[in-house]
C-alpha cells in the first residue's frame, strides 16, 4: 500500500500520474466497452433496445510489454482479467496463469497476453519496484500503444487495487425509502420525494404470482401502466424468481427482491397477480459519487431553484459515461454530451466522465459513419474536445485521442460535396433540433457549415497542441476558406440575417434561428450584422420558436454574448422556472408552456414517451457560471482566467467556479464586486472598462 | 420438423439452401469467433499462448430483418444467443424477451436486435410459414448484409434447431482406452495404438494431492516431464479439484476427473503427488465426423500405408477449422491451410471447413497486417479461394467472400515498391520455407512475386465471376504485367534457372529452389527451360534441399508436372516412408532423414518442440489424386474433368476422387485403365495421345 499512497501524492495535476498503480488496458477500450454496456441499457417496456449505430469492439487479444532492471530478483503478484499467459524476455511463458512469478535481477523484459472477448483484457501487477501503470507498453499484436488507464479528478488511479475489476465497476447505490405508499387492494402506488433512477426493491414478498411493475415520471405515466415507457414484471415461483424483461431467474432467498434493471423513476405502481402480496418499496438509487464543486445563490430564490435542479439533473445524467435522460435513451449523444461537459464545467467538474464519453463516442477506426449517425453530432464531438483541453488543460488527453480527431476529419473530408461544404449524404442523419415545425434538411445548411468550420479550427488547434504542424498548417487554410465562404453565401443583405440553407449554391428563402445563433457564438458577425440579427431573428417572435433546452442552451448563450442578461433571465424564470411550477424536479427534454397537461408528456408518438429528467435541460449552470459569474479560462486549464461578472437585473449573486486547481469564487452587489481564486493562474476581473488582476490567492474587491 | 426434412432434400448442391432454417449471423462472424475461440487454445507446458497477430472481433450488435406477408397470424417461436428485443414494423418493442409472439396477417417486417460481446449474436426463428435463414438481412447498423449461417456437405444447415446453438459448437468426443498401461510406483505410463487429441479422463481418483500430467507425441516427451511440451496440473483436495493450467475449480463429484483442456497425446506420463492415487486413464478422443470420400489403394503396401496414414494426418487437423498441427500452435495458418484444402479436396471434401478457414484467415476490414503477419501467407490465402472455387462449384461463396478479396489486395497493392514489386515491409514476416540453411529474405524475392502474380490472375478469374468487370481489366492488366516481368527478372540464362532474388532491381547470385518450383507450376517455363530447371535446380544436390513436407508439397508437385512419377513415388517412400519406418502414426512438421532419435523430435530450440501430426505432412493426399490417379476438375466443381492416370513404377492401383456431386472412380493396371463418374459433368480419360469421353454413370474401360 505505501506505494500507492506515495503515488497519490506525486500527482494532483490532472495528467495521468505516469507512476501510478493501477489496472490498465489498451488505450480507449474500457471507455468503448462501457460505452457499449451502457447504450445497451435502453428498455422501452421491459424489452432489450440497443442504439441503432455500429458498436466498435475492444481489443479482444493483447500483450502488455514492460523493460525492467532489477537489483535483486523480485517476485511480482499478479492479476488479469481474462485468460492470460506470462513469458520472461524470449523465454517459455510460465505453467498456467499464475498468480505470482518471480523475474530474475537484471534487465529483463515482461509479456503478457492477455485474451478476454467479454470484457476488456486488464493487468494489475505489483512487484517491489514494478508496478502496472501507463509507462507500459501494450500491443493489440498490429498497433502497440502506451497503456491507458482511468483516473479521477485528482489524478489518482480509478482501480488501484486488485480487487477493483475494471469490468465490475458501477455506480454506487443508497436506499431511499418513498415520501408515500398508499395500499389499493393489490395494487401499491409510491411515490419518491424527487426523480431517481436504481433498482426498485420488493420488500417482504409473500406467496406465488406475478407482480408487475410500472415506473413514471408523472403519476399518471406510472398509473397508466398500459402506457408507461418503463415496465417490469417479475413472477415468483415456490423456489425461484424470474425476472421476465432479462429472462433471469434466481433462486428465492429471502423475502426481499432486488428488480435486474435499473430504471428511473419518481412514482411506482405495483401490481400484484396470483396470491402474491409485497410488503414495501425502496429504491436502491444509483448516483454517483462526485461532488459538487461549483455553487450559485443570488437574490432570486426561483433562480437559485432552477441552479439546484439544474444540478440534480446533471448528476443524474453523469453516471459511467455522460448519458443524455435517465428514463428513456440512457445512450450517449454527442451533441448532448458536449453540452453537459459544458456544465459540467461550472458544477462537478467531473473531467474523468468526459474523458470516457468523448472516447466511447468516438469509438474506433475505421469510421463507419457520424457520430451517432448524425452529421452535426460529429462536429459536435470535435468542438468538445477542444472544450475539454480550454477547461482543463489536460494536454495529454488531447495528444491520445488526436489520431482518432484526424481519422474522423478524414471521414468528414471524405463526404464535401462539390463546393468543399458538408451536406446530408446517404445514411446521414441531419439533426439540427427538434422544431415545432418542420424545416429543410437538404442542400447546404448555414448551422452544419458553422459547426464544421469551428470543427476545422478545433483540428488547427489540436494538430498544433499535438506538434503536427503540417496539419495545423492544412487545417487552418481549410478553416480561414471555409470561414470566408459563410457569409457570401448565406447572409441575406436585404434581410440583415443567415438565410437557413441553399440547394445547388443557391441561397433559399427559408430562415431559421440556428446558423443565426451560431454565426453570433462563433464571432462571425460585425456589430451591425450581430444587431441586425438580434432584432430580426432573435427577438423576432415570427421566426419558428426554438422549444428544445437543447438549442435553448445557444439561443440564450448568443443574447448573453450580446449583452441581454436580463432577458435571459427573464427567460430562465419563464422556461426553467415554468418547469418547476408544474412540479418538475429535474429538467425535461423539450418544454412548451403552451402545452397542458398530460398531453406535454409525449414524444416521439409515444403518451410518454418525454424524459423528464434530461440533460440538456440544466444549461442555466452553464449560463449563470459563464455569462453573469462570467468566469471562463482564457488560457488552457485556466492557467489564465478572466471574470467579466453581470448582475442583470439582480440584486446580489455570489458562486465558485470550480478549475482544475481549485476554486474561482464571486460575489457582486450593485456597489462592489469581490473575487478570489485558489491555486490557478493569473486572471483578470473585467468590470465594463476597469480592469483588475487578481492573483492566486488574493481576495480583490472592487467598488462599481 | 416438416419443414427441415423439406429443405435438406431440395438443397443437395453446394450452394447455401436459401430456404433451409437455421440458426443465421452477420457474415463470416461464427468463422472469425471460432478461430478466435480456437487459436486462444494453444497451451505450452500448461500456459495459455494466444496467436501473435492481431484478432478481429464479431459484430456485438445486430438486427435481423425479414418482411413477410401473412395470410393469417402466425405465432413465431425464438431462441436468440445474446439480448434480444422484437419489433414487428415501426412499432415497439415486444415486452422483456419473448420466446413467442404474434405477427399479424398482412404485409409485415419483423425487426429482431441482439446484442451478444461474449459470442456471436445468432438467431433461430420459426412461424408456419416463417423461418430464419439466408434470405433475412442483418445489419451492423452500418453495413446491411444477407444473413449467413453454415451448411454442411451435402448444403443441409449446421444448426438447424434450436438446442443447436452456434456458440456450443464442438467436436464429438469418443472414449479411447490406451493400449497399454504400466504403473511404476507413483506413477502412469500409458501409450496409446496412435496419436491423437482429446481429454485425457483420470478414472478412479482417491485421496488428495497433486495429480501432475506429461504428454508426448513420443515416449521420451512424455517422460521428460520438465521437457514436455504439453502439461498439466491438477490438485485434489477434499470437496474441490483446481486445473491448474485454466484455474477452473470444480466440485469433486465421483471418482473421474476430466482435463479442462484438450491435448494432442499419444503417450502420458501421470505423476501423483500427496497421498492422492489414480486407478487408470481413458483419452476422450476428439475427431469430426467427417466421411473419408476418397481413397488410394495399389501394388505397393507402404505406399497404401502413407495414404492412410495421410488421411489420418489430416483428419485430426482437420476440425472447427484447419489447424497447422494438433499439439503445438494449433492455430489456422495460410500457407498450410491452402495445403490442407487440397488434400482435403482428394480425401474427406469437407468444403464447409474450408469456408470457415478462409473467413476466419481473413478477419474483418481494415486490414491491418498480412495474414499471420506473412507476406506469402496473403498470397496463398488468394490462391485457395481460386481452389476452392474451382474444386467446389462454390459461386456463391466467392461472392460472399469477394469484397474482403478487393480490400486485402487494397492492402498489398498500398505496399509495392517502386518496381511495382512485393517486398518484405516492416511488420511484414518474408516467410517462404524453414530451410536448414540460411536464405535471404530481403529485396524481391522471386518466390514472393510468383505467389504474387497468381493472386492478381486469383483476382481477376474472381472478379469476372463475380461480374466486377472493370476488377477484372484491372487486375487482368497488372497480372499480365507482373507475369511479363518475372522472367526478364529473375531467370538467370547463363546459369538455366530463376535466382533468388533481387535488390534494388539486381539480380543476385542466390539460387534455391523455390521460385523455380513455382515458375514449373504456374506454367511460366517453355519446355527448354523447364528441362534446365529440372536439371540444374530441381535434381541438382548442391541446391540447398528442401526438408519440410510444406515445401516438398510443391517440389513433388512440379517433378509431377514434369513427368517425373516414378521419381516422385520413390522420394515418398524415402521420405514418408522413412517417417513410417520410425514409427510414426501422424506425418511431421519436418523430417531429415539424417537426423537421429530423440534430436529429431525437437525445433525451435526447443527439446520436443516439433509437431509430429502437422497437416502439410499429408500431402501424399494430394499428389496421389492429382497427379496417379489422375483425375481434376477442367470446370468449377467438376462441371467437365479430366482424368491422366499414371501408375509410374507401380503395377496397379485404384481409388476414389471425390467431387462435389459424387466420386471419380479409377482402375489401372499395365494394361487397361477404368474409369466410372458418379453425378458430375462430362470428362475425359486421357492416356498420352488416346482420349476418351466419360459420360456421367457411364463405366469406361480402355486397353493400353
Amino acid at each position: 500500500m505505501k506505494h500507492y499512497f506515495l503515488s497519490l501524492i506525486c500527482c494532483v495535476a490532472m495528467a495521468m500520474p505516469a507512476a501510478a498503480q493501477s489496472w490498465i488496458w489498451y488505450p480507449g477500450d474500457m471507455d468503448i466497452w462501457t460505452g457499449n454496456r451502457i447504450n445497451n441499457l435502453r428498455s422501452e417496456r421491459g424489452s432489450f433496445y440497443p442504439a441503432f449505430w455500429r458498436a466498435d469492439s475492444h481489443e479482444q487479444t493483447v500483450e502488455f510489454v514492460r523493460t525492467v532492471t532489477l537489483d535483486a530478483p523480485e517476485e511480482m503478484e499478479i492479476h488479469v482479467e481474462g485468460d492470460y499467459g506470462v513469458r520472461i524476455d524470449e523465454l517459455d511463458y510460465l505453467f498456467g496463469m499464475p498468480g505470482r512469478f518471480t523475474v530474475p535481477a537484471g534487465r529483463h523484459t515482461l509479456h503478457i497476453a492477455v485474451h478476454n472477448s467479454e470484457a476488456v483484457p486488464a493487468l494489475w501487477l505489483k512487484g517491489p519496484s514494478v508496478v502496472s501503470d501507463t509507462t507500459w507498453t501494450v500491443t493489440n499484436y498490429a498497433e502497440p500503444r502506451r497503456a491507458d488507464t482511468w483516473t479521477e479528478r485528482d489524478g489518482s488511479p480509478t482501480f488501484p487495487l486488485p480487487d477493483l475489476r475494471p469490468s465490475s465497476y458501477r455506480l454506487p447505490v443508497t436506499p431511499v425509502l418513498p415520501a408515500s405508499v398508499r395500499r389499493e387492494g393489490r395494487e401499491l402506488f409510491a411515490e419518491w420525494q424527487r426523480e431517481g433512477i436504481g433498482y426498485l426493491l420488493l420488500e417482504g414478498v409473500r406467496g406465488n404470482g406475478r407482480v408487475c411493475i410500472s415506473y413514471g415520471e408523472s403519476p399518471d405515466e406510472a398509473r397508466d401502466s398500459a402506457h408507461a415507457y418503463l415496465t417490469d414484471c417479475v413472477v415468483f415461483s415456490a423456489d425461484s424468481v424470474t425476472d421476465l424483461a432479462t429472462l433471469r431467474v434466481s433462486a428465492r432467498n429471502g423475502s426481499d427482491y432486488r428488480l435486474a434493471c435499473s430504471r428511473a423513476m419518481r412514482y411506482v405502481l405495483v401490481v400484484c397477480e396470483g396470491d402474491v402480496t409485497v410488503e414495501g418499496l425502496t429504491l436502491l438509487f444509483e448516483m454517483k459519487d462526485v461532488r459538487l464543486s461549483g455553487s450559485f445563490e443570488c437574490s432570486d430564490t426561483l433562480l437559485n431553484r432552477i441552479w439546484q435542479v439544474g444540478a440534480y439533473t446533471l448528476h443524474l445524467t453523469d453516471r459511467e459515461v455522460m448519458i443524455e435522460g435517465i428514463k428513456r435513451d440512457r445512450w450517449m449523444w454527442s451533441g448532448d454530451a458536449i453540452q453537459s461537459y459544458l456544465m459540467n464545467y461550472y458544477s462537478f467538474m467531473d473531467t474523468p466522465v468526459v474523458r470516457r464519453t468523448v472516447w466511447a463516442l468516438r469509438g474506433k477506426d475505421p469510421v463507419r459513419q457520424h457520430i451517432n449517425t448524425i452529421l452535426d453530432y460529429t462536429f459536435f464531438w470535435f468542438n468538445a474536445v477542444y472544450d475539454y483541453y480550454l477547461y482543463t488543460g489536460d494536454d495529454a488527453f488531447v495528444r491520445r485521442i488526436y489520431p482518432r480527431m484526424q481519422t474522423l476529419m478524414d471521414y468528414v473530408q471524405g463526404r464535401l460535396n462539390d463546393r468543399g461544404m458538408v451536406e446530408g449524404r446517404s445514411g446521414d442523419w441531419v439533426f439540427v433540433d427538434w422544431s415545432p415545425r418542420d424545416m429543410s434538411k437538404d442542400g447546404e445548411l448555414a448551422f452544419e457549415q458553422l459547426v464544421y468550420m469551428r470543427s476545422l479550427q478545433t483540428m488547427q488547434l489540436c494538430a498544433a497542441l499535438t506538434g503536427n504542424d503540417a496539419d495545423a498548417l492544412r487545417y487552418g487554410t481549410l478553416f480561414g476558406r471555409l470561414r470566408g465562404c459563410i457569409l457570401p453565401t448565406f447572409w441575406d443583405e436585404r434581410r440583415g440575417l443567415l438565410v437557413h440553407h441553399t440547394r445547388g449554391g443557391i441561397p433559399q428563402q427559408e430562415v431559421t434561428r440556428y446558423a443565426n445563433i451560431f454565426a453570433v457564438l462563433y464571432g462571425l458577425l460585425d456589430e451591425r450584422r450581430s444587431a441586425s440579427v438580434l432584432e430580426r431573428v432573435l427577438l423576432n417572435d415570427s421566426v419558428m420558436e426554438i422549444t428544445t433546452p437543447y438549442m435553448r442552451f445557444y439561443e440564450l448563450e448568443a443574447l448573453c454574448a450580446l449583452g441581454r442578461q436580463s432577458q435571459v433571465l427573464d427567460e430562465m424564470r419563464a422556461y426553467w422556472g415554468g418547469m418547476l411550477s408544474q412540479g418538475a424536479t429535474t429538467f425535461w427534454e423539450t418544454y412548451d408552456p403552451k402545452e397542458g397537461y398530460p398531453e406535454r408528456l409525449a414524444m416521439y408518438g409515444k403518451r410518454y414517451g418525454k424524459s423528464l429528467c434530461h440533460a440538456w435541460g440544466a444549461s442555466p449552470l452553464y449560463l449563470l457560471g459563464k455569462y453573469f459569474l462570467g468566469v471562463r479560462p482564457v488560457k488552457p486549464g485556466y492557467a489564465e482566467w478572466e471574470c467579466r461578472p453581470c448582475l442583470g437585473d439582480l440584486k446580489w449573486m455570489k458562486g465558485d467556479v470550480p478549475t482544475p486547481h481549485g476554486r474561482i469564487h464571486v460575489e457582486m452587489t450593485r456597489k462592489s464586486v469581490t473575487v478570489e481564486a485558489e491555486g490557478c493562474g493569473p486572471g483578470r476581473l473585467i468590470l465594463g472598462d476597469k480592469e483588475v488582476a487578481v492573483h492566486p490567492g488574493e481576495r480583490i474587491t472592487v467598488r462599481r
